[in-house]
């Protein structure tokens, strides 16, 4: 398992006691806040804030407040995606929309978007307003995209899951590690090399995610298995499985796609077809590859007070299993 | 009919010219933002911050783009409002959930709301991003007090619907004035009449609204009747109706408050237990205490270029039939 150091540990668990602070005045909004942040996801976006924000002129509270920022903003985008994709679980337990209703949802989500500016706004550095705030809006398009590609089915390009994967998922990466640098005052030159970083780990993370999605079958991975496929979603392993299935899989594949209820003999044969040689070599490829790219990236940052920390980080998200 | 001076027109179709123009690189988002903008609203909130930003030293520009600004703060809480109330029209047309689905409602609202924080990064004036990032925060905190309070029914109290009242809507009616007049640099004694200002003509808008709901029964609106009973909505007309109504008419309300289809003959009690004459009295007494509120605080206006104007959107408000 992955272990922080104790300075990074007691710093996400400061993160934790700020995102979790919340003293609405009414007992309906504490109780969803409260509900939402009990539980403690992985904070990987805030991590590499904290980590790419490191530099002894920093002072410690704003990369603390930035740091939660992001993880207020990736929060608010998973409360809405609970609605977009009709989750019944996040984060091991029951989602808003299950417990609450959709409309909670929608609602709590903006109540914790805006709570999220009210914060940058106190924070008060424009360069990290524009930054979040574009990210905010790509990371919508990511979504509103990714609903039209999955009508596509079989007609999907590995370009389109790319492109998707990095709004979707890469961009709050690579804002996370670009703010991080800013605030941190870093160069020009670093602040880019920051957000090139954050831009290929969060691909890595998004396709060991997809990967994980299927693995669950097998693994405890304390989430749910094909997950994304009873969704509807073709995600990297499936793109791969359907290219290299035969017409009779590839039929009985997009035949399952997309529903909520899988049949255990079925179950087995998705995960069967996932595992295919061929696909698992291709899919395993692309991870490699997005590592690969994170390192070179991270091989610029030798001199930085993150770079071991942020090796741990890289080689985490590769061989994670949660 | 309310008839705008030249000038004003003139800056709100530019409003409209700046909102509606969005480059999307991506089709789908090209399409939905298209419908979403090409039906003009009333922009109220967007003539309301034009007025209080009036004065020679002001660039126009930064006056329309803050006026865009705040119509699509309020456009994307429409959107996702639709989802909440499951409307099915907006506008006079469809709503975005009905021609596509509430999964594009949900992601087109937070494409809305970032795109206004861009803009208001853009336009770089600190205090204006404060006040409208905890507008936005307060509205959203407005909706999910309404969506537990309207499980209260009978038990609602009127200052509880005047919280939700300003909430909802007064409080973007106060940014609007407040973040206007200090675009135009105004004293802060000024500010805050502004924003007084602007928070009375909201609630008076918003009990207008509530009348009007009830009025489309026998008046062409171009909304229709009844929208906020079906919705099972406690709004102002009808909380003093159920006050005054006697055990059996109040029972009558009550089962039929939030049914989407309502008898005809139904529909001719409710309209009818609305006009009953204490309830309209107090309705309108209401009205009437709001609208002198606002003219109140106009009254320190006096001075101010956008007098005249603001005299006449105060009246509109109060008699408007639209």
């Amino acid at each position: 398992m992955y272990v922080l150091t104790k300075t990074t540990e007691t710093e996400l668990n400061k993160v934790q006691a700020t995102i979790a602070k919340e003293l609405a005045s009414e007992k309906i909004i504490q109780e969803i806040y409260e509900y939402i942040f009990n539980v403690k996801g992985k904070k990987t976006r805030a991590l590499l804030c904290l980590l790419a924000s490191k530099a002894s002129e920093v002072k410690p509270n704003s990369r603390i407040a930035l740091a939660s920022i992001i993880e207020l903003l990736h929060t608010a985008t998973l409360v809405h995606d609970d609605v977009v994709d009709e989750s019944e679980r996040r984060r091991g337990t029951k989602s808003v929309n299950q417990v609450w209703t959709n409309s909670y949802s929608v609602l709590m989500g903006d109540f914790i978007y805006s709570k999220a500016f009210i914060l940058m706004v106190k924070l008060g550095i424009t360069p990290i307003l524009d930054e979040l705030a574009k990210a905010t809006n790509d990371i919508a398009r990511g979504e509103i995209i990714q609903l039209e590609l999955f009508e596509k089915k079989q007609l999907i390009k590995l370009d389109d899951l790319l492109k998707v994967s990095y709004l979707k998922t890469g961009r709050l990466f690579e804002a996370s590690a670009k703010t991080g640098a800013m605030l941190a005052c870093k160069s020009r030159e670093e602040i880019k090399t920051f957000g090139l970083l954050g831009k290929a780990l969060g691909t890595t993370f998004q396709i060991k995610d997809d990967i994980l999605d299927y693995e669950a079958f097998r693994l405890d991975t304390g989430k749910p298995a094909f997950k994304d496929f009873r969704e509807g979603k073709i995600t990297f392993p499936l793109y791969f499985a359907l290219q290299n299935a035969n017409k009779k899989n590839r039929r009985f594949l997009l035949s399952r796609l997309g529903q909520s209820k899988l049949l255990k003999k079925d179950q087995d044969i998705i995960y069967q077809l996932i595992q295919d040689n061929k696909t698992q070599k291709e899919v395993n490829a692309l991870l490699e590859k997005y590592t690969k790219e994170t390192l070179k990236h991270l091989n610029k940052l030798k001199h930085h007070a993150c770079y071991n920390e942020m090796l741990d980080l890289i080689t985490f998200s590769k061989i994670r299993k949660i």
